[in-house]
């Protein structure tokens, strides 16, 4: 995306500030709150960035898929996917039940999307080419 | 965490090929959708440490308002964290549908944390030291 192209979406919109807090709160525990809050909001955009990333990839597994007739869904990998995640998680300190989770949320978006492409594909008069 | 304690975690049965396809799929496909999957399971790690890192945070948060006597929700937070994550995935090429549904994922968990360290301070006898 060029710097023209950025310059058209608004981000300084965005109040790092924002809160229903109301004025009672000390300054300094807002300070602290807002410090983390920083951190928080970078994780956020790198996630975005991470995950937008990881559909790209998902979504050259759709195609491929579509093109070969392969079912949207494998379960053998995705209980491989979990036992992985399950385990990087406790390595990380991250609650493996979240992570667990989170991966089953991805995917069913991830078979979604497999979905949507395999029909768009079956729909095409040169689909099977 | 050490390189002892690494080895006690069996990271190696993990086998990145596992599907339930067939063996009737052409082997060259097989390879290029190994190839992708590659990509995806280093996203996925990623993913995981960035997210006990977000969390470490949200932790810290919760511990802040918890000893302030704060409320565990934000809505207004929680309002302008959605509007910019949007904005961030339409920049991403992600789906904003996709990115709001995903920060409220986290958010309920995160809320969900809050409450947990809330009742736990709550409880001990020095709480408001």
């Amino acid at each position: 995306m060029s710097i023209e192209d950025q310059t058209t979406i608004p981000s300084e919109q965005f109040d790092p500030h924002a809160s229903s807090l109301n004025g009672s709160v000390d300054p300094a525990v807002l300070d602290e709150l807002f410090a983390i809050r920083g951190s928080i909001d970078n994780f956020d955009a790198t996630l975005v960035y991470l995950l937008a990333e990881r559909f790209k990839a998902t979504q050259r597994v759709g195609y491929l898929k579509a093109r070969h007739q392969l079912p949207a869904s494998d379960p053998n990998r995705e209980k491989a996917q979990i036992e992985r995640l399950r385990r990087l998680a406790i390595e990380a300190h991250l609650d493996p039940v979240f992570a667990e989770k989170f991966l089953n949320f991805i995917i069913s978006e991830v078979i979604h999307h497999h979905q949507v492409i395999s029909e768009e594909h079956a729909q095409e008069p040169d689909a099977r080419a």
